[in-house]
């Protein structure tokens, strides 16, 4: 039969609805829509009453987020704690109050603020604020069934959770435990919630069309190849099975490798470390089953509602990450803000911000921020094996530059006799400009290759944008000839090589890399099995 | 005396102000101050009559505007079209005339209706609708003096404008045959007067600082250096005629060059062509001074008010260009809308525009648009030398797709017996992918190497971003390790390797990029003589 999936065809009575994988998986289970009836809100006797019903109700909402993001780690939490500020915040709830006042009721006051808000953030050039618009409807419906007491019914076990879409804050309040899944009319594979759904082995299918609300019986979902079968599967049934099941022996067999050194499939050692985003994701790794972190970023300290970070702060997440990592290396990144990560208060607008003021250009525009990063750094250098990485240098002046910095603060830590270590120092190789000449950074103790911006500036595709996403390949001849010459030259100079973009974790990518000569990955802890797993399928 | 830019002091009643040079050389004479007091405009009888000389002023400054455009070429005239197209926009005028009707004086509405326009633009987030704000405000002026029918007062012949910033219409009504000169209290190097002022030779200086409003005698403009002279100008006079007389004689030194072939000191032929923006640029160029046209951009005739451009439209630019070269080549390159050049109803907005849909990307993914201008250069092909060159091109299937298309439509037009040639088809090397691997592009006839992307793609640094210009350096050793790569692979497969960015015109680049193996550099117009006379200069 045509168009169907496999040789075998669904019993007359089935539907097969396809759409596109967003986390790969296999869930069988009882539909529950997501779109639960909202009860309607009763207005109260008066504009005051009406007020303090919303307060509550953005009180409630709160609440629910803090104890969310108390049970979360990582963007997860980064997320929550956005919309938890944002709830904190009058300049969204005035209007509303103040409408409220003139006589509105509260659930219509409260949408129309809202709805003000997320036109806004919709209207932004930069995808950064534009993503900022899920959140806002997020915490707009949390409002609202706080309002009305109504909320989402609770799903029951393991079962595939079907709608237009999904808000972030309801994934992250479903218990996956029992299995289930995800099935969405429209939605995005790019979103916050397939993010989620990845790390956490959640399957979930975007973009399935318009989905029956009322459907009595058990689904299987697909989302290895992105289908939902609806009705009596027949045949089907059996291939589902097989399927999910050879599924789930690769799964475990990744999970195999994670306790396991890396290595290729004649033996050759790879190191494989992870990369994280904060102190926060290494509460749920274990360190045994990695090489140390390739990458820390340090974005999360920056870009709070509260300022930029103080010192202390600093020093307080560099050595908590340290000691956690037991005397394995731990490289961090001096703050990489600008292009797609904009600060309030450091970064510039600009018309194309991936080839602005950004990583180092403005670390070294900004020294006074700079070198309360460098003090933090040096001083947590004592807890463990810190190395410390520049982000965008382009020239090796900028390499000196920043070096300069590092000894001035090191010599005046020392003056004040305060506990200090110098770390070495290495760069990141993501302007083309190092990649093809790095000879003129050989005084850097080690390079890490960031194969994202390698790419986008190589291929001159930027790596957020769809329209030009299929040139946008680590796997160009181009991008792996330039890969190949920086880890040829770091063998010839004794200087340390790695690599720390998302093509370290993916396993179409990673025989390129090994045979590029890169021994040394760095990748989401979500992807460390896989990653292990792949490295063990290549022979170099 | 330290800080005096020579060994000798001005007398002690002169005072000498130092900006930045934005168009080199010398004048001599009077001060001009360019902010003429306005007469005030008198209210009419009603606001029907407000109203009436209103849209009087309008048609007075169109008409004022369509005879300078007349008189223009090029990017002068393009400027000048555009600002004619604003004047006759409704949505310009009408708001100003509703404020007449509820009340308004002419002038006051006028001037409110723009400040809301200019606003807009300045606020954009793109430098090529900021820059536009500039045209506004000349608008804005021309209307208003219109009203108040004051108008600047002619400048004496030889005088030296000064005043804060001065408007592009300004300076095209001006007389610059008998000399003169521009200093500035503000300004800027990179604005449309500074590009129009090098391009006829005008001495110019930016960044002055407050200047004396009223300031008798004869005032010393060096724009070589960039610094006025005003008052009893003692010993300085000598040495300014000196270097006044040096930098002529240069100046008329390179002329000499102008109609002779181009060689290097040792003797090696260098082949320079010329860039043009549109066939009126070669209005002003004598063929006989040129190797051909080795850059013919298209994006002038996007991006009208009228709409794209038919391909009748385009079949006549591109022959008149043909037959003007009279045998020669002509190097036209297919639309590169994007990037900095967007196109209503073609470009789409993104986040990092230089990184995004533009050039060969946008012509493939618009190929009912494409196939126009392909069908129009077939055409015109039988008109001369016509070579072809795509944008943009990162991977080897653009240009396979793009030949494809050319193919198919020669085939259409021999089959509907239309006269046509199918013109040999190269592509840009700009997009740094190319530039790594260029043995991936051999079935391309020629190579035209666009330096001003290639840079900023190897850099990680926007052409247009003053923040990282130091970055923006085709010296860099990775820039020019391309460019050598690029000429040496070109050699040794017998592919003709030109570039026709910026620094093919510039004296201090010129020198790195014949060492890098170009032979064949293509220029501005006003570079013509300066980089004959360069390269005359370099031993390779």
């Amino acid at each position: 039969m045509p168009g169907a999936p496999s040789g075998l065809s669904p019993a007359p009575t089935a539907i097969r609805l396809t759409g596109v994988p967003a986390s790969a998986g296999y869930a069988k289970g009882p539909l529950f829509g997501l779109a639960a009836a909202a009860s309607r809100y009763e207005r109260k006797a008066s504009p005051a009453d009406d007020a303090d019903a919303l307060r509550s109700a953005i009180a409630a909402a709160s609440e629910k987020l803090a104890e969310l993001a108390a049970q979360s780690t990582g963007e997860a939490a980064e997320m929550l704690e956005f919309q938890l500020a944002m709830l904190a915040d009058d300049s969204l709830s005035d209007p509303a109050l103040a409408a409220i006042e003139n006589g509105a009721a509260a659930d219509e006051a409260w949408s129309a603020a809202l709805a003000a808000e997320i036109e806004g953030y919709e209207a932004a050039d930069d995808e950064y604020f534009r993503a900022r618009s899920a959140d806002l409807r997020d915490i707009r419906q949390q409002v609202l069934d706080a309002l009305t007491a109504s909320g989402a019914a609770e799903a029951p076990a393991g079962a595939i959770l079907v709608g237009d879409d999904i808000a972030p804050t309801r994934f992250l309040a479903t218990d996956w435990s029992k299995g289930g899944g995800i099935a969405l009319a429209a939605g995005s594979s790019a979103s916050h919630v397939a993010m989620l759904a990845r790390s956490r082995g959640v399957p979930m299918v975007v973009g399935l069309g318009p989905l029956p609300t009322h459907f009595e019986g058990v689904a299987l979902l697909d989302a290895e190849h992105g289908n939902i079968l609806l009705g009596d599967a027949g045949n089907e049934a059996d291939l589902f099975r097989a399927n999910a099941g050879a599924f789930a022996a690769r799964r475990r067999q990744a999970e195999d490798y994670l306790y396991r050194p890396a290595a290729t499939a004649d033996g050759t050692p790879v190191r494989v470390q992870v990369n994280i985003a904060g102190p926060a994701d290494v509460e749920t790794i274990d360190i045994a089953t990695c090489d140390g972190v390739g990458l820390m970023r340090t974005e999360f300290l920056f870009g709070k509602a509260a300022g930029l970070p103080d010192e202390e702060t600093q020093y307080r997440a560099y050595a908590r990450v340290l000691e956690w990592a037991a005397g394995k290396p731990v490289t961090i990144r001096t703050v990489d803000a600008g292009g797609d990560k904009p600060v309030p208060g450091f970064t510039v607008e600009e018309s194309n911000p991936f080839l602005g003021l950004r990583g180092i250009r403005l670390s070294l525009a900004n020294p006074e921020i700079f070198r309360l990063q460098i003090r933090a750094l040096l001083r947590a250098a004592v807890h463990g094996a810190l190395k410390v990485m520049l982000p965008m240098v382009a020239v090796p002046e900028e390499y000196e530059r920043a070096l300069a910095l590092f000894r001035e603060e090191a010599d005046a830590l020392g003056a004040a006799g305060v506990p200090h270590s110098m770390p070495p120092l290495g760069i990141m190789v993501e302007v083309p400009s190092v990649a093809i000449a790095p000879e003129l950074f050989s005084r850097a103790a080690f390079f890490s290759i960031g194969s994202n911006d390698l790419t986008q500036y190589v291929m001159a595709a930027a790596r957020d944008n769809a329209s030009v996403a299929a040139l946008n390949s680590v796997a160009n001849p181009a991008v792996l000839r330039l890969i190949a010459g920086v880890a040829g030259f770091g063998r010839d100079h004794a200087i340390p090589v790695s690599l720390c973009g998302d093509a370290g974790g993916d396993p179409a990518a990673i025989p390129h890399l090994l045979r590029a000569g890169l021994r040394d990955l760095s990748v989401v802890p979500a992807q460390l099995a896989l990653a292990k797993a792949a490295i063990a399928d290549v022979a170099v």
